[in-house]
């Protein structure tokens, strides 16, 4: 049987990582990224370049998607220049961009209306679980969609799992966000609380982080806190982006989180702060030092 | 050398299986504990019973204790039939219960004034930490008085450390707790929302759980609630003990956690509901049942 050729649009530094999985495989690759630059290591590898959303859909069986913002993935499948007006019928649209499960329902409605297939499939693992393809793989749409996706899915994640209809995939992932923000203000006013109290934090943190108080964020980024080192894994803009869609999300469900609207408040003031390019973990200093 | 005897105060569940690996280890131990039948499994190994704080610390090299709440604490050692006014001069006083730092340090005043030894002691692990002697044990003190309790420490848990004076034991531990109860919050409010949005819960959890939004509560204790289990490992209302000594003990250090406020305000509403005694991960009801 021959392969599918993949359009893998959003070459980012996830992105890039995930295409190159599908490009070592030995399927045909078809890129487009906004800032050509970023996809030139791919072309250099034998994917071909293209120069627009359009273009790109037009060559190819399966579209993937890793752009930045909902209204990125917006414009890209539902403008008139976008993926869903210009793909065949029959393509395979898997949107892996972490965004919004109200805008993933109006893609799969809108591709089901042109005779196409759309999944949405956010990921975690950053981008150390992108390069080591070990991604969490959070997917939702149609069963036989996600069978005809899942050999590409193999190449780029470990835990894969269809959670539901279209947008199951996101509100699983904005599950995962939530977890992940509360958990954040947990380590942070512990350690601060330690600190405050006089004891040096990082004898707290050995004691805390391997009993029933601890997370793999206290475990990994508590550390790195503790040392000055607020370089981004995950940036404090992107966070605070998932944050938003989420409380959306459950406010439109009618869903009250207390504690995700406390997390909201001290990425806000993070993002006021100026420091929206450091990684989430700067939020340590906002109790130590703000 | 000739094996110090050891005084053990406060044989509930946790103290009764620290003070039988004393007892297994060859110490002569006396015991007295507010209801006596608790006790008796000891007794019955070979300890000695004693009918009162004053009493079991008079015959005791090193007195131990391990009871509920801070009253109880500062009763058993600063009232007229406490043990610091019946102790032999020399004794080693360590308090191994979850207790307010200001009240540690003024039992090592107390002790110091009369001649005696104090450390504050705190642990963490639980009943099966307990058992099987891995307790994390979070020592303040004076460094030679922690070297000479250290042999019995050894025999009740694995990750031990001293974190400073008088006092800091106790702040480690409430550090602790402040993680431990802020993370609750985390994968309660992440799963509440995979179940309102129309997700397996379970399904969700096993693609969290793994990750960078993960942590040992998620791990452990979400599927006691996801499968209906709400027994105590820990109970609701020593978590909102420990939330308001912790909160108590911030606010006199000027320091401000909200999300551990939010964490008071949710214990305090399954107070109300009169969960009091069932295990902390009943949280996941508050959200997904009130």
């Amino acid at each position: 049987m021959q392969k599918p050729r993949i359009a893998f649009i959003g070459t980012g530094v996830m992105g890039r990582s995930m295409a190159g999985h599908i490009l070592k495989a030995g399927y045909s690759l078809h890129v487009y990224n906004r800032t050509a630059s970023k996809a030139q290591p791919l072309v250099d590898a034998g994917a071909q370049w293209h120069n627009s959303f359009a273009e790109a859909a037009q060559a190819a069986d399966v579209v993937i998607t890793m752009l930045g913002f909902p209204a990125d993935v917006e414009a890209g499948y539902l403008s008139q220049d976008g993926i869903i007006a210009h793909s065949r019928p029959g393509t395979l649209l898997i949107d892996m961009t972490t965004s919004s499960p109200v805008l993933a329902e109006r893609i799969a409605q809108a591709a089901a209306a042109r005779g196409l297939q759309a999944l949405d499939a956010p990921v975690s693992g950053g981008d150390i679980g992108a390069r080591e393809a070990k991604l969490v793989i959070m997917v939702g749409g149609q069963s036989d969609d996600y069978e005809r996706a899942l050999p590409l899915f193999q190449l780029m994640g470990q835990n894969i799992a269809r959670l539901g209809p279209a947008g199951s995939g996101q509100h699983c992932k904005l599950a995962n966000q939530i977890a992940g923000a509360v958990g954040m203000l947990a380590w942070c006013e512990a350690l601060a609380y330690a600190l405050k109290a006089g004891l040096d934090p990082s004898a707290a943190q050995a004691c805390i982080a391997g009993g029933a108080a601890g997370s793999w964020a206290m475990t990994n980024l508590a550390p790195r806190a503790l040392s000055g080192n607020f370089a981004p894994g995950f940036f404090v803009k992107h966070m605070l982006k998932d944050i938003r869609i989420a409380l959306d999300s459950a406010a439109q469900m009618g869903l009250d989180l207390p504690g995700m609207k406390q997390a909201q408040q001290q990425y806000e003031r993070l993002v006021n702060l100026e420091l929206q390019d450091c990684g989430t973990q700067v939020l340590y200093r906002l109790y130590t030092e703000y």
